[in-house]
């Protein structure tokens, strides 16, 4: 089943939006107050491309929160569970924000642009809601706004070529996560070797709102010599890859998780001088051993050709085990593939699990991640 | 244009969610990060049986957030603008929340459940976070959560005569914002005479998410004899009412708004005896008056069809005196009518306006709100 979506002022437009329409974008979802776009009618070739070209993804709405001012730093650190105080300007860092319970809020990546200046590049959570409620309440001097800034993602095999040509091939010396401010022709923006997929990219974080349609297409441009094609982050390849997506594997209000059952354990530095959000309760749950952990699931059955939405995982028995958050059929593997929680429990049988969805029950067993030719025969 | 929306993981669906698909739903948008209905195929029929007959719609998106415990009382009148302390059991308020500068950050119904437990049930952004981030600073004793409950309302002149059919004669006795728990046959629910229009009309705030296809159908069923119709929130309603919607109207990522700014400045208690976020702010803001004021626009042109997105309203000589967030052809006055905010500057003719979308323009005159017969001749 497909249905409309009411294109109206209650969701912001990308600075992209009007490029994307003019590239033939068929349907939107909806992330940060912002549409975003879905797939542009046909997914085999966008995955394709992803795969082993070359992708241009309006990811704008993943906002930023823009975070300056002499108390900077300290809220900051006072609101991520990692250590950033050896963080230098230039460099990106994957940064857990947890509740005062210990549960995951949001994964921005942080990127330090001076001493006294942060972005947190954030999933789908008002977390400039967040973080100026805790600098007014501690009296912190610093300003919580978010700027206008709009990120471009190219992504896949051949994206730093395309990025060469545009750029230069100092991109090439650029780390994982790591950034420079620069421009493009007259337009500023911030480059990052970063991008939500594991098929690597850059991000072309756009300082200027007029310029989305100018940026957009200087890139597709570039791209054309190697097959460019407009997509947006695919959730095939995500799961295939094991990537967290905070909103659809766990959400505050729907399957609160902390860090330590989604993988994220290492990014807890309990050792850092500063104190931070939810450390008192994260050691706790550390210390006790989480009752279940991030999973993959192979599912019997036929193709399922759209996203599902949460379902328990059970025993033969029916006794609930664990959650499958979403899942989708992979054509590499030849199976539905999906990704969930499962108990750390080891009384039940982790081959011989279900999953009943609109009344048809499917056969699931547990793997690692990410998915491989070896885990999926 | 009409596009698909993604129907996966990372957006919630509502416990009506099954009922509405069954009942033909064909757009939806997404709120807190859940689908809500958008329409049902047929806007004009839709409209016709909110201001004439009696309309069905899921509003489950309107999230609740719920405070409980001994400091609740404390908590929200702490985070409102209002002076709750004459609140009862059973009275819901509408009251503003402001962050630390003043701007409205939403502006949900205060529902006071017992005298240490509310829910506010909130317009779109993650009050959850902004509350427990201010509870947990300030060392407070409450639970901030998101419980299982789910609006369903009945709107529009025949609402009463089902909602009476449903409960009793009682719910007539029941004034504006006034609700009871009770239950309908076996399931659990407050019932609210509330709603987000002008034409009367009630909440069932479902608390069993499972019975969400049980509870729509038995409204359905009862509505039948009135002619009950599933729709949605009315966009076109909204605005000949003049009603605010935070996100469409203002956000504070995109048009900061004071509550002085859109006419709530009524709903601003500076008597009140405890502090609130963001007074020391207001009271400055309402010294020195607000610079602009939440207004109605008639348009000229052809009638418009889609709502359209955020546009600078300009003098003759393109100077930007206001602003457009909304707009919308209304057959009841035969006129392209829309909302927004003006200056309060008086060097400019309200009379001789104009907006320029899409490369062509409209002349834009002012008028105050609701729309009337009177002031739409």
């Amino acid at each position: 089943m497909t249905y409309q979506i009411g294109i109206g002022p209650n969701n912001r437009k990308s600075v992209y939006f009007d490029a994307t329409v003019a590239d033939g974008v068929a349907c939107f979802s909806v992330y940060n107050h912002m549409f975003i776009p879905a797939h542009f009618g046909d997914p085999d070739a966008e995955y394709d491309s992803l795969m082993n070209g070359v992708a241009i993804w309006d990811v704008a709405a993943q906002r930023q929160v823009e975070i300056v001012g002499p108390d900077a730093a300290k809220l900051v650190q006072y609101i991520t569970t990692r250590d950033i105080t050896k963080t230098k300007v230039g460099q990106g860092r994957y940064v857990p924000i947890c509740d005062h319970a210990g549960n995951l809020i949001n994964d921005p990546v942080l990127l330090m642009l001076a001493p006294d200046r942060f972005w947190l590049s954030i999933a789908d959570s008002d977390i400039a809601l967040w973080a100026s409620a805790i600098a007014a309440e501690r009296g912190m001097n610093v300003r919580v706004f978010e700027p206008d800034v709009s990120p471009l993602a190219i992504q896949g095999p051949k994206a730093e070529a395309v990025t060469a040509d545009l750029f230069g091939d100092w991109v090439k010396d650029l780390k994982y996560f790591g950034f420079k401010q620069t421009q493009l022709q007259d337009i500023p923006l911030v480059l990052a070797r970063s991008g939500w997929s594991k098929q690597g990219g850059f991000e072309l974080y756009l300082q200027d709102g007029a310029r989305g349609s100018d940026l957009w297409n200087i890139v597709k441009t570039a791209g054309a010599p190697y097959g460019i094609r407009p997509g947006a982050p695919n959730d095939l390849e995500r799961i295939e890859s094991g990537l967290v997506s905070y909103g659809a594997d766990g959400r505050l209000q729907t399957n609160p998780c902390n860090p330590f059952e989604i993988s994220l354990g290492k990014l807890v530095d309990f050792d850092a001088e500063a104190g931070f959000v939810g450390k008192a309760a994260l050691r706790k749950i550390k210390d006790e051993g989480p009752a279940r952990l991030r999973a993959g699931f192979l599912l019997s059955g036929t193709a399922e050709e759209n996203c599902a939405h949460q379902l328990d995982i059970k025993t033969s028995d029916s006794r609930v085990v664990g959650l499958l958050s979403d899942f989708i059929y992979s054509p590499r593997f030849d199976r539905n593939i999906g990704v969930g929680m499962i108990s750390t429990a080891n009384d039940y049988d982790r081959q011989d699990l279900m999953i009943v969805q609109d009344g048809a029950s499917r056969k699931v067993t547990v793997t690692d991640l990410p998915f491989t030719k070896e885990k999926v025969p």
